[in-house]
């Protein structure tokens, strides 16, 4: 799909929709003083001579009318990334939707200010879905998982390593936490004493929960071997240079609330014992007076959101010859390989043909990820690697191997198109069904999908294909019975089956949504009052707002068909079922009615975007777990007695984008509208600069955008 | 000396004089065509902003009128480092004044387009001093080592093994180089052969050099284990995240004017071979076919700019245990390391001494690196770690030792007893006589004068205490009977002694400054046209200038002595020998007359300052090397015939900083001005940022500095 034959359908000029766009962000994401500044004339005279720079052309095409082709293929247009691409055989679990919703935080503490808020939204069913505020109580039996225990029936020992203060008595043990079993005792210690929440990892959920969590009555103990918080969808960036490693990182200790006691201790859990309530850790430094690495944590709460990392699919030589491309140093090291080749190539003594081996760059994975880090390097080649180094300019080649039949699959049928198109013009070599074998220190070997395989020389190999358990997640979920699980299985309040005041997010966990099918006697039971054996539709309108915020799927199904209420629904099935009477109904009517709506359950995408989410709502339940405890905010137990104590995770989708490289970006927003181009470059632009956790990256981000447009991406090799 | 204790002696108030230097340094530096930007309203007020926001404290105290305690001292007044300083004991070598003058050839690509700018300047000796545009042939019987062969005679193989495009006959061979012997044979080739200049080392020496040679007859080839120059001036700004390592680097091939065909390899040069006109490098990585490293490159011309290293002294431990700082890595380790101390620290299971070992940071030297590091750390702690890591704040702990009985000895008293006592109020421990005799993992062992050795508990140690000979020199200077040096000995003009066409400068090279009184024989002689045993006054005078080019110590001496011209040495010496008859002068009376002079030959100390003026020097030789040959420009050949090609090297100092934190800095200036505070910080940013070696890096230091002061440091462990 040629940029051209793509039509403007809202505005007759770009500029005019950027504007929009630009200046709407901003009123939606910087702070109310600040906007003074941004509306004075010389940044908008500045903007606009920068744009006009650019030449801009830009497109936009909203699907509101869809189009023919788009009628014929039968996929239901969710807003939800498709379960096929998901499981989608050699690419699964990469799915990498873009950034999302570290900000919430801050519209929703406004909101917090106006105690009015929530019964408005509540009115509005559709908006209040955007805020799952809370919830509590799994309906099955482990109901009282979430009761906490009196402050005096607490038995974990509140006294850590990490308390500075009294450690002298440590000294002869081997990690301190047990050396003064009987501190618990102390009294004055026991009043102020609070609940201790452990929280792993500073990724995507565990910032987002950190950056929410505004309760005093916790003291939460951070542990991670980073000790920032890394914004990822800037990494492919940070490859080549186009942003700084140091932009997109915050020390995570800048991030928690002033308010909570946080501590951080850079350290690595190992393992993590439930019965004990206990995490152990190792740090990369000798730590103790014994140069003993490895000490212990007790919680009262334990929040895993240790992320994933990269999968190599035991394929021989990817471990050892490919770099990833997960955390900062990944990156960093990426930008010093890709110089590296340069320079090697540039040394006398090689034929052109070995010249040529060490410039071919070879990603592996057509996700968004391998996609980006594609056009990052293409554009930093040509845009300023060729200036520096003429005589590699015929020699590069980038080579882009995709198991699937496509790129991008996890996008919009014209994104991917128009991506594969533009590589080729690009001369990005894109090998589809192509899926890697074997990789040696010199050369890499796929297998097409009749089944021959080639063997491609190559200087450097960029993995990314998928995600994988990391050890600890995977020792813990032999503990308690998941073994044979890729993720840790929570239910919809984000709590780890099986295990009490465990919780995990993001990349590590996944949601075991309940299924209606499963629970519809129960339900059917729930709604008949009169206990009759048929449901009058007054009995069914009574249960329903309850049962969608329960089983989401509801919802999404009847989106899927255009229905407009549960009762669309009904009269189908009666009408199906040949009964019109339509004023009761038994349960056989409402199994058929209900019965295909479980198969709109989606596993969420593995994405920061998800997992930030996650983290605001945990932190939100964690905030507000005193005062759900009195009043529940969640829907009917459906086969237990009153009301869950929160309302369910729910994750609302807010878009992705794929960026493609020379100032083109692709997104897809939520309603299936899809947008590519120059236009598309300038809101992911002011996403990403509205997204960054602080002021600091926020400035510095765009610093670095303004610094690569003047100035180019350095080479130096440090 | 305390600050308030200074006086104002020029301008009544700190923020006028402020002013006047930010904008006449941005007059002289910035491009005009952007001055109209610099001098609008908007940056002058929000200058004026900033700076009151910063409640500035000035002070500036010129020599002109020498006080009491001043005369009383009877150390000579001249601008270069003291003799003594230089080889005063341990920390001997280790001179670092601030940067300089790679921006030079800006100024004099202007003086170039005028032709008469030559002969003007000489009118003026002490402008002339200033730039001493030229020279050549050494009077000694070597004198046609200079003397280009005409092109027919060259006999080094042109082909070298970086040649792209006709490498496939290296294959079988270890070298390329050696592959095509016949290479050279080639008429087509030899046509358009270039002169080939090797030049080693990408540091102040090489840049400025590359940056400076502006004649296209030359192709460049430069070899340097890393491909970019840095800053070395704000390494110590680095080590703290005051200013990002990428700042303050530019890559070499930027730095190489357009019309000079230059090449760069990556790689270490391990052997010079003068006979073969060779250099044997080896790169990192494997190289061509058969896995080789190793590789070798002709040369017509050799300019060698490797720089120096660490210096150990050989005290056991030093090397295994101690950060050094020299390279951009050193000073990203130090950072990384600074977090890690302040991580390490925060882990449990210790106790408050192990904490406190943990985070005591020593420095070892006191010169201007180590002295600005401390201080760099010290305001890092205080303004940036303490926030973030608040219990750690009455556990650190900088202590800097020095071996002599100051710090800072190559400055100004004031400015020493200023540092001394700021340390002490900052509570950096500075500890004056003490001599690191051993260093293991944990501890470091430290003599006093009085020759008691204590051992102190460490976390960190920055070794800074000077500056060794590469192993490629000392190989060097054995084959050429320099084995007992401790850098290569050129003479004025740069040239290695008994070498042919090799130059050396920088850190690796001394200037062997031949004495007057060696000479004293041969230049009566020269100036005794008339052959009359005796000179008259105008004989003498019709040599001196030439005498003073050829001896800078004699210009120097005049001035310590406070003479205005050589007839006052003259005058003084007949008087010393009670000859009043004045007219006429015998070799017994001049060898008197000049007797003292030779004692002002100084080493030049090893700075980027002296590194970056002699690479501009040589590259303008190199540039006028035709000219010249014809048009020589040097002072009279003392035992030859005729005059030098080029007038000597002379080193201009242009004053030395010494930051001390808390944004206060020590400038001592030429003429002996001393200026201490946040009046000569703000100098010091201006110098600084003015020096740059390219607009890229010189926004991105500025922004950095911006940052700093907006959003402090960041800790990230990356
Ligand atoms: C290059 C790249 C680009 C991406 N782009 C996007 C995008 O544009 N949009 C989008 O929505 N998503 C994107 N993602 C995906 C997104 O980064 C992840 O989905 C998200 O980071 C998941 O968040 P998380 O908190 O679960 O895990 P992570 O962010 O991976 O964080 C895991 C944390 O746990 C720590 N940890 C690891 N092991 C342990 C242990 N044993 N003990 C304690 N702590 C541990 C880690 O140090 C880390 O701090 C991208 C990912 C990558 C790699
Ligand atoms: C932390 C620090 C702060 C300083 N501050 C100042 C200051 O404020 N003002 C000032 O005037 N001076 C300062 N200096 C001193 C100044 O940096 C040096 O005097 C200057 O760098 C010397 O220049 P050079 O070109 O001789 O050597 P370097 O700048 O050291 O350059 C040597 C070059 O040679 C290369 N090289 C090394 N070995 C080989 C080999 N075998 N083959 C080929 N190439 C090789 C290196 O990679 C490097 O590129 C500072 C130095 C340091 C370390």
């Amino acid at each position: 799909m040629e940029e051209e034959t793509l039509q403007v359908f809202f505005f007759s000029h770009p500029l005019f929709s950027i504007f929009i766009t630009l200046y709407s962000l901003i009123l939606i994401y910087f702070p109310n003083d600040l906007l003074r500044i941004f509306l004075s004339p010389v940044l908008l005279i500045s903007g606009a001579l920068l744009l006009s720079l650019l030449r801009l052309g830009s497109t936009r095409e909203p699907n509101t009318q869809p189009d023919k082709s788009y009628e014929e293929s039968e996929e239901p247009k969710v807003f939800l990334v498709r379960e096929s691409d998901l499981m989608g055989g050699f690419v699964e679990w990469n799915l990498r939707a873009p950034l999302e919703v570290i900000h919430e935080a801050y519209e929703e503490e406004e909101e917090e200010e106006d105690p009015t808020r929530f019964r408005k939204m509540e009115r509005f069913p559709s908006l209040s879905v955007c805020y799952p505020e809370s919830d509590s109580e799994s309906d099955s039996a482990s109901s009282s998982e979430f009761n906490f225990p009196e402050i005096g029936d607490w038995n974990s020992p509140e006294n850590m390593g990490f308390r500075w203060e009294d450690d002298e008595g440590g000294i002869g043990c081997e990690v301190y936490s047990e050396a003064n079993p009987s501190y618990s005792n102390n009294g004055v210690e026991t009043k102020t004493r609070k609940k201790k929440v452990v929280l792993l990892g500073t990724g995507w959920a565990g910032a987002s929960f950190l950056k929410t969590l505004n309760n005093s009555s916790y003291e939460v103990q951070v542990i991670s071997p980073r000790n920032y918080f890394a914004f990822t969808p800037l990494l492919p960036s940070v490859t080549c240079g186009t942003v700084e490693a140091r932009s997109v990182v915050e020390p995570i200790r800048n991030i928690a609330r002033k308010n909570v006691e946080m501590s951080f201790l850079e350290a690595e859990c190992f393992k993590i014992d439930p019965g004990s309530k206990k995490v152990y850790c190792r740090s990369k430094q000798g730590v103790n007076s014994k140069g003993k690495k490895e000490f212990d944590v007790d919680y009262d709460y334990l929040v895993i959101a240790t992320g994933a990392q990269s999968n190599t699919f035991n394929i021989p030589g990817v471990e050892e010859n490919c770099h990833f491309l997960k955390e900062v140093e990944d990156a960093q090291r990426i930008r010093s390989t890709v110089i590296d080749s340069f320079e090697k190539a540039s040394l006398p003594g090689l034929n052109e043909q070995e010249r040529k081996r060490m410039l071919h760059f070879v990603v592996v994975g057509g996700g968004p990820t391998g996609v980006e880090f594609a056009s990052e390097l293409h554009d930093f080649v040509n845009e300023d690697l060729v200036k520096l180094y003429p005589k590699a300019k015929n020699l590069v080649q980038i080579t882009l191997l995709e198991a699937a039949d496509h790129i991008l699959t996890m996008f919009d049928k014209r994104i991917t198109e128009f991506a594969e198109e533009k590589f080729t013009r690009d001369g990005i070599d894109v090998k589809l069904g192509s899926m890697v074998v074997k990789v040696n220190d010199k050369e890499i070997s796929a297998k097409t999908k009749a089944g021959e395989v080639s063997t491609i020389p190559y200087g450097m190999i960029v993995w990314s294909t998928g995600i994988g358990t990391r050890p600890v997640i995977k020792d813990f979920m032999k503990q308690i019975g998941q073994g044979n699980r890729r993720a840790l299985a929570t239910d919809e309040w984000l709590r780890v089956e099986g295990c009490d005041n465990i919780y995990a997010l993001g990349d590590c966990a996944t949601i075991n949504q309940r299924k209606v099918m499963e629970d519809i006697a129960a339900i059917f039971k729930k709604a008949d009052k009169e206990n009759s054996g048929t449901l009058t539709m007054k009995e069914f309108h009574e249960v329903m707002s309850d049962i969608c915020d329960r089983y989401p799927q509801v919802e999404l199904y009847l989106k899927s068909k255009g229905m407009h209420g549960i009762t669309d629904l009904l009269k189908q099935a009666q009408a199906e079922n040949g009964s019109n009477k339509s004023v009761e109904l038994d349960i056989e009517e409402l199994k058929s009615a209900l019965c295909q709506v479980d198969s709109q359950v989606k596993l969420l995408p593995a994405t920061g975007q998800v997992a930030a989410q996650q983290g605001t709502y945990l932190a939100k339940c964690f905030d507000r777990m005193e005062v759900c405890e009195k009043n529940p905010e969640g829907p009917i137990r459906i086969r237990g007695e009153g009301r869950h104590r929160f309302r369910p995770f729910r994750y609302r989708h807010l878009g992705q984008f794929a960026p493609l490289g020379g100032e083109q970006t692709a997104a897809q927003l939520p309603g299936d509208w899809v947008s590519i181009g120059h236009s598309s470059q300038w809101l992911w632009y002011s996403v990403y600069a509205s997204k960054q956790v602080s002021w600091r990256t926020r400035v510095l981000v765009v610093s670095d955008w303004m610094r690569r447009f003047i100035f180019g991406r350095d080479s130096s090799r440090i």
